[in-house]
Protein backbone atom coordinates (compact mmCIF):
# COMPACT_ATOMS: atom_id res chain seq x y z
CA UNK A 1 0.00 0.00 0.00
CA UNK A 2 1.37 3.76 -0.53
CA UNK A 3 2.01 6.09 1.63
CA UNK A 4 -0.68 8.18 0.28
CA UNK A 5 -3.41 5.02 0.66
CA UNK A 6 -2.29 4.91 4.37
CA UNK A 7 -2.54 9.08 4.73
CA UNK A 8 -6.72 8.30 3.58
CA UNK A 9 -7.57 4.91 5.34
CA UNK A 10 -5.65 7.00 8.83
CA UNK A 11 -8.22 9.87 7.26
CA UNK A 12 -4.41 12.45 7.42
CA UNK A 13 -4.43 14.92 5.31
CA UNK A 14 -0.99 16.22 4.76
CA UNK A 15 -0.70 19.95 5.40
CA UNK A 16 0.50 22.44 2.74
CA UNK A 17 4.57 22.19 3.86
CA UNK A 18 5.16 25.00 6.19
CA UNK A 19 7.62 28.17 5.52
CA UNK A 20 10.90 29.03 6.80
CA UNK A 21 10.71 31.22 9.98
CA UNK A 22 14.25 32.42 8.46
CA UNK A 23 16.94 32.56 6.58
CA UNK A 24 16.93 29.31 5.19
CA UNK A 25 15.10 26.74 3.22
CA UNK A 26 13.05 23.83 4.10
CA UNK A 27 14.77 21.37 3.16
CA UNK A 28 18.42 21.03 1.07
CA UNK A 29 19.74 17.46 -0.55
CA UNK A 30 23.48 16.44 -0.57
CA UNK A 31 23.99 13.20 -2.21
CA UNK A 32 20.64 10.53 -1.97
CA UNK A 33 20.10 12.06 1.87
CA UNK A 34 17.52 14.81 2.12
CA UNK A 35 17.88 16.95 5.31
CA UNK A 36 14.46 18.92 6.50
CA UNK A 37 14.75 21.38 8.89
CA UNK A 38 13.47 21.52 11.92
CA UNK A 39 9.74 21.30 12.25
CA UNK A 40 7.83 22.80 14.48
CA UNK A 41 3.83 21.90 15.71
CA UNK A 42 2.40 24.18 13.87
CA UNK A 43 -0.72 24.05 12.26
CA UNK A 44 -1.67 26.92 9.24
CA UNK A 45 1.28 28.74 10.80
CA UNK A 46 0.43 29.06 14.15
CA UNK A 47 2.18 27.10 16.97
CA UNK A 48 -0.69 24.59 18.67
CA UNK A 49 1.35 22.78 21.12
CA UNK A 50 3.24 25.16 23.05
CA UNK A 51 5.23 25.47 26.37
CA UNK A 52 7.54 22.79 28.20
CA UNK A 53 6.17 19.39 28.51
CA UNK A 54 6.33 18.34 32.41
CA UNK A 55 5.23 19.56 35.76
CA UNK A 56 3.27 22.75 35.05
CA UNK A 57 3.21 22.46 31.38
CA UNK A 58 2.09 19.66 28.46
CA UNK A 59 1.58 16.15 29.46
CA UNK A 60 3.51 13.36 28.06
CA UNK A 61 0.93 12.46 25.85
CA UNK A 62 0.26 16.15 24.53
CA UNK A 63 3.95 16.32 23.68
CA UNK A 64 3.59 12.80 21.71
CA UNK A 65 0.80 14.62 19.83
CA UNK A 66 2.87 17.95 19.21
CA UNK A 67 5.61 15.33 17.94
CA UNK A 68 3.19 13.88 15.53
CA UNK A 69 2.48 17.27 14.17
CA UNK A 70 6.38 18.03 13.68
CA UNK A 71 6.40 14.68 12.16
CA UNK A 72 2.96 15.33 9.43
CA UNK A 73 4.96 19.00 8.72
CA UNK A 74 8.59 17.11 7.64
CA UNK A 75 6.38 14.35 5.75
CA UNK A 76 4.32 16.93 4.20
CA UNK A 77 8.04 18.63 3.25
CA UNK A 78 9.47 15.18 1.75
CA UNK A 79 6.86 14.55 -0.38
CA UNK A 80 6.89 17.74 -1.79
CA UNK A 81 10.84 18.04 -2.58
CA UNK A 82 10.93 13.98 -3.42
CA UNK A 83 8.41 14.30 -5.74
CA UNK A 84 6.48 11.33 -3.61
CA UNK A 85 7.06 9.52 -0.45
CA UNK A 86 7.37 6.12 -2.02
CA UNK A 87 11.01 5.96 -2.36
CA UNK A 88 11.96 7.88 1.05
CA UNK A 89 13.36 5.64 3.72
CA UNK A 90 13.50 7.67 7.20
CA UNK A 91 17.39 7.78 8.14
CA UNK A 92 17.33 9.47 11.63
CA UNK A 93 15.17 11.64 13.91
CA UNK A 94 16.43 14.02 16.84
CA UNK A 95 13.47 14.91 18.59
CA UNK A 96 14.05 18.78 20.78
CA UNK A 97 11.85 18.68 23.91
CA UNK A 98 11.05 21.75 25.25
CA UNK A 99 11.34 20.62 29.01
CA UNK A 100 10.02 21.56 32.49
CA UNK A 101 12.79 20.74 35.22
CA UNK A 102 12.72 17.22 36.39
CA UNK A 103 11.02 16.21 32.87
CA UNK A 104 12.51 12.91 31.73
CA UNK A 105 10.04 11.17 29.12
CA UNK A 106 11.71 12.73 26.09
CA UNK A 107 11.28 9.36 24.67
CA UNK A 108 7.63 9.08 25.14
CA UNK A 109 6.90 12.53 23.55
CA UNK A 110 9.02 11.10 20.46
CA UNK A 111 7.01 7.66 20.03
CA UNK A 112 4.45 10.95 18.37
CA UNK A 113 6.86 10.91 15.99
CA UNK A 114 8.14 7.91 15.44
CA UNK A 115 4.93 5.64 15.43
CA UNK A 116 3.67 8.02 12.86
CA UNK A 117 6.26 6.81 10.53
CA UNK A 118 5.82 3.43 10.95
CA UNK A 119 2.15 3.77 10.30
CA UNK A 120 2.88 5.94 6.87
CA UNK A 121 5.70 4.06 5.44
CA UNK A 122 5.85 0.83 6.71
CA UNK A 123 9.07 -0.73 7.05
CA UNK A 124 10.75 3.02 5.58
CA UNK A 125 9.39 4.94 8.74
CA UNK A 126 12.00 2.67 10.73
CA UNK A 127 14.62 5.25 11.74
CA UNK A 128 17.66 6.01 14.45
CA UNK A 129 16.58 8.37 16.60
CA UNK A 130 17.22 11.07 19.44
CA UNK A 131 15.51 12.81 21.86
CA UNK A 132 16.44 15.21 24.44
CA UNK A 133 14.96 17.89 26.65
CA UNK A 134 15.57 21.21 26.01
CA UNK A 135 15.59 24.72 27.67
CA UNK A 136 13.26 26.34 25.20
CA UNK A 137 12.54 26.52 21.44
CA UNK A 138 11.30 28.89 19.04
CA UNK A 139 7.71 30.40 18.48
CA UNK A 140 7.93 28.85 22.32
CA UNK A 141 6.88 25.66 20.99
CA UNK A 142 6.45 22.43 22.80
CA UNK A 143 8.77 20.32 20.15
CA UNK A 144 11.00 20.51 17.60
CA UNK A 145 12.09 17.50 15.06
CA UNK A 146 14.70 17.24 12.94
CA UNK A 147 14.88 14.87 9.69
CA UNK A 148 17.35 13.10 7.86
CA UNK A 149 16.12 10.88 4.90
CA UNK A 150 17.22 8.63 1.99
CA UNK A 151 15.98 8.61 -1.48
CA UNK A 152 16.11 5.25 -1.88
CA UNK A 153 16.24 3.32 -5.46
CA UNK B 1 31.95 36.92 -7.69
CA UNK B 2 34.53 34.64 -5.47
CA UNK B 3 33.54 34.02 -1.67
CA UNK B 4 36.91 35.64 -0.91
CA UNK B 5 36.10 38.62 -2.72
CA UNK B 6 32.86 38.58 -1.24
CA UNK B 7 34.54 38.75 2.23
CA UNK B 8 36.55 41.47 0.79
CA UNK B 9 34.14 43.34 -0.14
CA UNK B 10 32.68 43.32 3.41
CA UNK B 11 35.94 43.99 4.76
CA UNK B 12 36.04 40.79 6.52
CA UNK B 13 38.80 38.58 7.14
CA UNK B 14 38.72 35.60 7.86
CA UNK B 15 40.13 34.26 11.44
CA UNK B 16 42.28 31.54 11.47
CA UNK B 17 40.69 28.07 12.20
CA UNK B 18 40.33 27.54 15.56
CA UNK B 19 41.70 24.55 17.93
CA UNK B 20 39.51 21.68 18.93
CA UNK B 21 38.82 22.62 22.79
CA UNK B 22 39.37 18.76 23.48
CA UNK B 23 40.19 15.24 22.26
CA UNK B 24 38.43 15.02 18.33
CA UNK B 25 39.34 17.60 15.71
CA UNK B 26 37.77 20.29 13.83
CA UNK B 27 36.32 18.28 10.40
CA UNK B 28 36.12 15.04 9.72
CA UNK B 29 35.04 14.35 5.65
CA UNK B 30 32.78 11.43 4.90
CA UNK B 31 31.97 11.08 1.06
CA UNK B 32 31.08 13.96 0.13
CA UNK B 33 30.57 15.62 3.39
CA UNK B 34 32.26 17.66 5.65
CA UNK B 35 31.18 17.56 9.40
CA UNK B 36 32.26 20.83 11.18
CA UNK B 37 32.72 20.45 15.29
CA UNK B 38 30.88 22.38 17.13
CA UNK B 39 31.86 26.52 16.64
CA UNK B 40 31.77 29.10 19.49
CA UNK B 41 31.64 32.93 19.28
CA UNK B 42 35.46 32.32 19.81
CA UNK B 43 38.16 35.40 18.46
CA UNK B 44 42.42 34.69 18.96
CA UNK B 45 41.02 32.23 21.66
CA UNK B 46 38.58 33.12 24.08
CA UNK B 47 34.75 33.47 24.15
CA UNK B 48 33.54 36.62 23.08
CA UNK B 49 30.09 36.59 23.70
CA UNK B 50 28.81 34.37 27.18
CA UNK B 51 25.93 33.42 29.18
CA UNK B 52 23.28 33.31 28.37
CA UNK B 53 20.56 34.88 25.87
CA UNK B 54 17.58 36.39 27.07
CA UNK B 55 15.94 37.94 30.20
CA UNK B 56 19.32 38.95 31.87
CA UNK B 57 21.74 38.09 29.38
CA UNK B 58 22.47 38.90 26.08
CA UNK B 59 19.76 40.52 23.85
CA UNK B 60 18.70 38.46 20.65
CA UNK B 61 21.00 40.91 18.50
CA UNK B 62 23.86 40.49 20.97
CA UNK B 63 23.03 36.65 20.45
CA UNK B 64 22.74 37.11 16.96
CA UNK B 65 26.09 38.92 16.33
CA UNK B 66 27.43 35.80 18.32
CA UNK B 67 26.12 33.30 15.72
CA UNK B 68 28.05 35.13 13.10
CA UNK B 69 30.90 34.52 14.59
CA UNK B 70 30.26 31.11 15.25
CA UNK B 71 29.31 31.16 10.98
CA UNK B 72 32.85 32.84 10.69
CA UNK B 73 34.30 30.39 11.94
CA UNK B 74 33.43 27.83 10.48
CA UNK B 75 33.93 29.02 7.35
CA UNK B 76 37.45 29.52 7.98
CA UNK B 77 37.52 25.77 9.08
CA UNK B 78 35.51 24.82 6.01
CA UNK B 79 38.03 27.23 3.80
CA UNK B 80 41.28 25.76 5.01
CA UNK B 81 39.98 21.91 5.37
CA UNK B 82 38.25 21.88 1.46
CA UNK B 83 41.06 23.97 0.06
CA UNK B 84 39.19 26.95 -0.49
CA UNK B 85 35.23 27.91 -0.15
CA UNK B 86 34.34 27.89 -4.09
CA UNK B 87 32.67 24.26 -4.08
CA UNK B 88 31.28 24.64 -0.72
CA UNK B 89 27.22 24.03 -0.37
CA UNK B 90 26.06 24.35 3.30
CA UNK B 91 23.50 21.38 3.67
CA UNK B 92 23.02 22.01 7.28
CA UNK B 93 23.33 24.07 10.59
CA UNK B 94 22.25 23.57 14.26
CA UNK B 95 21.99 26.17 16.05
CA UNK B 96 22.62 25.93 19.92
CA UNK B 97 21.84 29.05 21.79
CA UNK B 98 22.33 29.36 25.58
CA UNK B 99 18.85 30.63 26.72
CA UNK B 100 17.50 32.03 29.73
CA UNK B 101 13.68 30.52 30.84
CA UNK B 102 11.33 32.16 28.75
CA UNK B 103 13.97 32.76 25.77
CA UNK B 104 11.76 31.77 22.46
CA UNK B 105 14.17 33.94 19.66
CA UNK B 106 16.20 31.23 19.02
CA UNK B 107 15.50 31.99 15.20
CA UNK B 108 16.28 35.46 15.37
CA UNK B 109 19.60 34.63 16.77
CA UNK B 110 20.12 31.83 14.32
CA UNK B 111 19.82 34.52 11.07
CA UNK B 112 23.01 36.12 11.95
CA UNK B 113 24.65 32.56 10.95
CA UNK B 114 22.00 32.09 8.05
CA UNK B 115 22.32 35.50 6.39
CA UNK B 116 26.37 35.69 6.80
CA UNK B 117 26.40 32.03 4.84
CA UNK B 118 24.11 33.01 2.07
CA UNK B 119 26.01 36.91 1.77
CA UNK B 120 29.39 34.83 1.81
CA UNK B 121 28.37 32.05 -0.55
CA UNK B 122 25.33 33.19 -2.62
CA UNK B 123 23.04 30.01 -2.96
CA UNK B 124 25.32 27.69 -2.18
CA UNK B 125 24.97 29.34 1.77
CA UNK B 126 21.43 28.60 1.66
CA UNK B 127 20.70 25.60 3.70
CA UNK B 128 18.48 23.74 5.75
CA UNK B 129 18.49 25.04 9.83
CA UNK B 130 17.63 23.69 13.20
CA UNK B 131 17.61 26.16 15.62
CA UNK B 132 17.01 25.37 19.76
CA UNK B 133 17.50 26.61 23.02
CA UNK B 134 20.04 25.07 25.34
CA UNK B 135 20.82 25.20 28.74
CA UNK B 136 24.10 25.75 28.81
CA UNK B 137 27.51 25.50 26.72
CA UNK B 138 31.19 24.71 26.46
CA UNK B 139 33.08 27.96 28.35
CA UNK B 140 29.98 29.95 28.74
CA UNK B 141 29.27 30.79 24.92
CA UNK B 142 26.46 31.96 24.31
CA UNK B 143 25.96 30.13 21.12
CA UNK B 144 27.15 26.96 19.64
CA UNK B 145 27.03 26.32 15.20
CA UNK B 146 26.92 22.91 14.09
CA UNK B 147 28.01 22.48 10.13
CA UNK B 148 27.38 20.33 7.86
CA UNK B 149 28.52 20.81 4.17
CA UNK B 150 28.77 19.13 0.85
CA UNK B 151 32.22 19.77 -1.55
CA UNK B 152 30.19 19.99 -4.97
CA UNK B 153 31.35 19.42 -8.67
CA UNK C 1 46.42 -4.38 16.08
CA UNK C 2 42.84 -4.30 16.03
CA UNK C 3 39.94 -2.93 17.71
CA UNK C 4 39.15 -6.26 19.55
CA UNK C 5 42.51 -7.01 20.82
CA UNK C 6 42.60 -3.08 22.07
CA UNK C 7 39.57 -4.01 23.93
CA UNK C 8 40.92 -6.95 25.86
CA UNK C 9 44.12 -4.98 26.19
CA UNK C 10 42.37 -2.17 28.11
CA UNK C 11 40.25 -5.67 29.62
CA UNK C 12 37.02 -4.10 28.46
CA UNK C 13 34.50 -6.64 27.45
CA UNK C 14 32.04 -4.55 25.02
CA UNK C 15 28.46 -4.78 26.12
CA UNK C 16 25.52 -6.49 24.44
CA UNK C 17 23.84 -3.85 22.38
CA UNK C 18 21.66 -1.92 24.21
CA UNK C 19 17.26 -2.37 22.68
CA UNK C 20 15.64 0.77 21.71
CA UNK C 21 13.70 2.25 24.53
CA UNK C 22 11.10 3.41 21.83
CA UNK C 23 9.78 3.08 18.56
CA UNK C 24 12.93 3.23 16.44
CA UNK C 25 15.86 1.11 15.36
CA UNK C 26 19.01 1.02 17.10
CA UNK C 27 20.86 2.03 13.99
CA UNK C 28 20.37 2.81 10.33
CA UNK C 29 22.97 2.94 7.24
CA UNK C 30 22.73 5.21 4.41
CA UNK C 31 25.03 4.95 2.11
CA UNK C 32 28.25 3.85 4.00
CA UNK C 33 27.24 6.11 6.96
CA UNK C 34 25.87 4.57 9.81
CA UNK C 35 23.76 6.53 12.33
CA UNK C 36 23.68 5.57 15.64
CA UNK C 37 20.44 5.91 17.95
CA UNK C 38 21.47 7.68 20.92
CA UNK C 39 22.85 6.05 23.77
CA UNK C 40 22.39 6.22 27.06
CA UNK C 41 24.83 5.42 30.12
CA UNK C 42 23.06 2.19 30.66
CA UNK C 43 24.46 -0.89 31.72
CA UNK C 44 22.13 -4.38 31.98
CA UNK C 45 19.00 -2.31 30.74
CA UNK C 46 20.08 0.28 34.10
CA UNK C 47 20.79 3.83 33.76
CA UNK C 48 23.82 4.19 35.97
CA UNK C 49 24.82 7.82 36.00
CA UNK C 50 21.66 9.32 36.68
CA UNK C 51 21.17 13.39 36.78
CA UNK C 52 22.35 16.75 36.14
CA UNK C 53 25.66 17.03 36.10
CA UNK C 54 27.89 20.60 37.79
CA UNK C 55 26.49 21.98 41.23
CA UNK C 56 24.15 19.37 43.33
CA UNK C 57 24.76 16.31 40.85
CA UNK C 58 27.74 14.84 39.15
CA UNK C 59 31.04 16.17 38.92
CA UNK C 60 32.52 16.34 35.66
CA UNK C 61 34.76 13.85 35.96
CA UNK C 62 31.59 11.47 36.48
CA UNK C 63 30.24 13.06 33.81
CA UNK C 64 33.20 11.14 31.53
CA UNK C 65 33.02 8.25 32.67
CA UNK C 66 28.94 8.77 31.80
CA UNK C 67 30.22 9.28 28.34
CA UNK C 68 32.40 6.74 28.32
CA UNK C 69 30.01 4.00 28.68
CA UNK C 70 27.66 5.89 26.11
CA UNK C 71 30.05 5.45 23.27
CA UNK C 72 31.15 1.58 24.48
CA UNK C 73 27.25 1.27 23.74
CA UNK C 74 27.46 2.78 20.40
CA UNK C 75 30.96 0.84 20.11
CA UNK C 76 28.61 -2.32 20.53
CA UNK C 77 26.01 -1.41 18.61
CA UNK C 78 28.71 -0.79 15.58
CA UNK C 79 30.39 -3.62 16.06
CA UNK C 80 26.83 -5.93 15.51
CA UNK C 81 25.54 -3.72 12.66
CA UNK C 82 28.38 -3.31 10.96
CA UNK C 83 29.62 -6.84 11.68
CA UNK C 84 33.03 -5.93 13.00
CA UNK C 85 35.28 -2.69 14.25
CA UNK C 86 38.02 -2.35 11.61
CA UNK C 87 36.08 -0.58 9.24
CA UNK C 88 34.56 1.74 11.14
CA UNK C 89 35.53 5.29 10.94
CA UNK C 90 34.03 7.57 13.71
CA UNK C 91 32.42 10.61 11.76
CA UNK C 92 30.62 12.70 14.37
CA UNK C 93 29.54 12.92 17.79
CA UNK C 94 26.69 14.77 19.35
CA UNK C 95 27.18 14.52 23.41
CA UNK C 96 24.25 16.22 24.99
CA UNK C 97 24.80 16.39 29.16
CA UNK C 98 22.35 16.80 31.06
CA UNK C 99 23.50 19.91 33.05
CA UNK C 100 22.76 21.93 36.44
CA UNK C 101 22.29 25.81 35.92
CA UNK C 102 26.08 27.61 35.31
CA UNK C 103 27.93 24.46 34.12
CA UNK C 104 30.10 24.59 31.85
CA UNK C 105 32.30 21.67 31.18
CA UNK C 106 30.35 19.90 28.40
CA UNK C 107 33.84 19.22 26.95
CA UNK C 108 35.84 17.62 30.01
CA UNK C 109 32.50 15.42 30.07
CA UNK C 110 32.69 14.99 26.26
CA UNK C 111 36.50 13.68 26.49
CA UNK C 112 35.40 10.78 28.23
CA UNK C 113 33.63 9.53 24.76
CA UNK C 114 36.28 10.82 22.56
CA UNK C 115 39.22 9.44 24.55
CA UNK C 116 37.62 6.43 24.68
CA UNK C 117 37.28 5.95 20.32
CA UNK C 118 40.56 7.15 19.57
CA UNK C 119 41.84 4.37 22.59
CA UNK C 120 39.91 1.55 20.73
CA UNK C 121 40.06 2.97 16.92
CA UNK C 122 43.27 4.85 17.02
CA UNK C 123 43.10 7.09 13.94
CA UNK C 124 40.12 5.89 12.79
CA UNK C 125 38.34 6.79 16.06
CA UNK C 126 39.27 10.89 15.59
CA UNK C 127 35.83 12.40 14.84
CA UNK C 128 34.19 15.77 14.87
CA UNK C 129 32.49 16.94 17.67
CA UNK C 130 29.71 18.59 19.12
CA UNK C 131 29.05 19.24 23.37
CA UNK C 132 25.54 20.93 24.42
CA UNK C 133 23.96 21.11 27.64
CA UNK C 134 20.53 20.25 28.14
CA UNK C 135 17.62 20.63 30.28
CA UNK C 136 17.20 16.91 30.79
CA UNK C 137 17.48 13.30 29.07
CA UNK C 138 15.31 10.50 29.24
CA UNK C 139 15.48 7.92 32.01
CA UNK C 140 17.08 10.96 33.51
CA UNK C 141 20.47 9.77 32.21
CA UNK C 142 23.01 12.12 32.79
CA UNK C 143 24.68 11.87 28.85
CA UNK C 144 22.84 10.82 25.60
CA UNK C 145 25.55 10.29 22.96
CA UNK C 146 25.02 10.48 19.34
CA UNK C 147 27.15 8.99 16.74
CA UNK C 148 27.54 8.70 12.92
CA UNK C 149 29.85 6.48 11.59
CA UNK C 150 31.26 5.23 8.00
CA UNK C 151 32.01 2.29 7.07
CA UNK C 152 35.59 2.34 5.08
CA UNK C 153 37.01 0.56 2.45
Amino acid sequence: MTAMLRLQEMGIELPPAPKPAGSYTRSVQSGRQIYVSGQLPITDGDVVFSGPVGEGGLTADQGAQAARLCALNALSILAEDAGDLERIQIVRMTGYVASAAGFTSQAQVMNGASELMAAILGERGIHARVAVGVQGLPLDAAVELEVIAEVTG
